[in-house]
């Protein structure tokens, strides 16, 4: 009976106990508008010319991504990806939000290569291919950078026992932090994968990183996947021994 | 006449502009338990032997704060106290913020020499003197880092029709930090006020600075006390002249 | 010049001043699965023998909300319809609801002659034929009875500017009560469409419309269809004559 | 041993399972502005002539809470006190609650016999006298009819792993309405109790507690007092034995 058992994932600056059972996964706004070429990141990074690289720097969290949703998927932690994304009458855009988006030359629901900038069942706001949901898996379109804002996300975790709270995704200071700190404030308890995030300029996600070292009270804890994945293949090899 | 007179405050990377009657300044938990010796802040930072100079950080938005505070009180803007502290019984610390408070060396609700640490009604958990709230001013208690998380803030502020919040506080990276990303998500227009915010390491109040500079379509656009002040004088001096 | 200019609605105890702009009628849950043979009502109600009689109730508001709904589009006031639905793989069901529908023999999810009940994009989660909504309306999912929960039903009205709700639709006494109450707690100001309206058994709908009249400093006031689309027609012949 | 030991209570129409360490009674808004002469509903509903009928109709469920009350601490169930009431300067009452309570002749705020209407801290907002909590109980101020508005009630119940919750207070159609349905939206298990609660008229009570008898899986069960207590008093017995 391995039913219950608590994982230790290292963690810093300490370690980070769960059971898979009662822990998700966040991977947070994966999606084409923030990591391709023609979505909404690069459209406004490009006016600085910097749209390439932009969307390189935030391609770089798939791959370690890949191998985490792997290992959850195995050690049966739920994998819930959120999507950032509006109504195509743009009825939940507040004018905070557009006045920004047209002032970096990027307005919200303008045309560009992958549809419409942050538009509902647009290209740009699918997940990108390489980490697509399966059968079984959740997905939170929200009009928020914080995956709570006017979601049902809250809801789905309560009903499934969630407690604690693995995080990755882009960018690392905005939707992704914003997420975690309203999942702590909501109790949650956290993990973030720090290779599994990205922000653009880099040195804003070594920033945030560097406050659950700083601040672990506030922030929770961190590690990379490799660390991570290797807490989850702990459990997979009992079970198959068990 | 010069109702609904709109004011434009010099700001990076655009201006902002407000109306005095639709705006508040947010003053985030410029309490003694982050900006004073012997409270929680001082505690725990004080296990890296880093109590006093953080405190001496936190101290810093105090003068420009000052003078904003009283700018803002002749010009009728709404100022409101945030402060984060618990009930005497802590039934409203979460146990990821519990547990982390105890493994800095500072436990929620333990006792320092200002009182119990983060709990109502001690002197940890009062502004500080000098930017001690005058009558009609509201303070808001919260049990979180963001000041929207079970709390009336929201309420408050949807009922004076409030629309523009000016946000100021400690800690640069959390509080304030949390309170911005969801008030944008509501859809408050933002302005924060770099010298009026502080964070230990300063790094990170600095990293969190650049954000606005960076993304203003997420975060907002930032300044400094002096241009707010000027802004708002203007409009002292133009109703003095009507 | 006819903007701002206030409306007044004949309404119970007092009347109901609004201006179009800022007023969104809501349409709730006027959905097959509630309004039609073979949806979730109608199948929990047949286990009392009850289906035929609760769906004809049910219906009934579809006259009057029809004249009222068109009354609305020729206004310029907003409106919203909300749904009530579940993902297909029921994550958003909470075990309280998914057990009371198992015994009351009609589960959440399984499947009936109009799709599986209460899931989203099968026939029972559309609104009824009648009441069709048309381009520029919006729909609001809901997991919960009340509106606001977990939906962006509350930052859709803020960002329209929308203060005050006409609330129309079915069951009085879960869906449009529950939707009430809070949005009364959120400040807005509300009007009850009684015959636009309805609930199994009769008594029910008849108590919960007793509520305004008893006590509208908590419920709001209330009216019926003709005299809301009267005051809506007043403006619109002054705009045609305008 | 009998922890985690299931408890039944008889209820109509289906019973209610629960363990006391997570389950919380909720007493709501027992409060001297409901309960007493001179309060704020003795304010307007004398405005009728019915300000004394009122006020002992309101009474009525302070004997059979009592013994509940007195029920749930001897087996540890959390008692949950919730008191609406408004700051001083009323910030937190909007406009359609403050003008409703001018038309029915009691202002929020204004003075009466046990002080301002509806604001803390005054002889109104406190729980009467028969009821008082006692140490290591929960009060929750509210400024909304619903509990779970704008204040820290969800929050506290998580922290504490409450998912049940049996209901009380007054007034049936109003605040313990509001607050039971966005109770089981939030997915809470949830009891009322028919004698524990009152409201004026009593039509209207009547009307509100045949809900769950009708409709049990949008409102869950209901009970009385002795009932609840019989349960909780099993358990006492079986403690006593083990």
């Amino acid at each position: 009976v391995i039913a219950n058992r608590s994982l230790t994932c290292s963690a810093t600056p300490w370690d980070f106990e769960f059971l898979p059972e009662s822990t998700a996964l966040l991977v947070i706004d994966m999606q084409n508008d923030f990591c391709a070429l023609g979505g909404y990141l690069h459209q406004f990074m490009e006016q600085k010319g910097m749209g390439d690289e932009a969307v390189k720097a935030l391609r770089e969290p798939i791959a370690p991504l890949s191998r985490v949703v792997q290992s959850c998927r195995e050690a049966k932690v739920a994998v819930i990806y959120t999507i950032e994304s509006h109504r195509p009458d743009l009825a939940d855009v507040p004018s905070n939000k557009m006045e920004g988006s047209v002032r970096v030359g990027a307005p919200i629901g303008s045309s560009g290569p992958l549809g419409r900038l942050l538009v509902q069942n647009e290209r740009g706001s699918e997940v990108v291919d390489e980490l697509k949901p399966v059968a079984g898996e959740h997905i939170v379109h929200k009009p928020g950078k914080c995956a709570f804002f006017a979601t049902e996300l809250d809801s789905i975790l309560r009903i499934r026992g969630i407690t604690h709270l693995v995080i990755s995704g882009v960018t690392t200071d905005c939707c992704v932090f914003g997420t975690l700190m309203e999942a702590r404030d909501r109790g949650y308890h956290t993990l973030q994968l720090e290779d599994c995030c990205a922000a653009v300029p880099r040195a804003s996600h070594d920033a945030i990183c560097e406050l659950p070292r700083a601040h672990p009270q506030a922030f929770g804890v961190i590690t990379n996947s490799e660390a991570f994945v290797k807490a989850m293949e702990s459990t997979n090899r009992l079970e198959r021994r068990g």
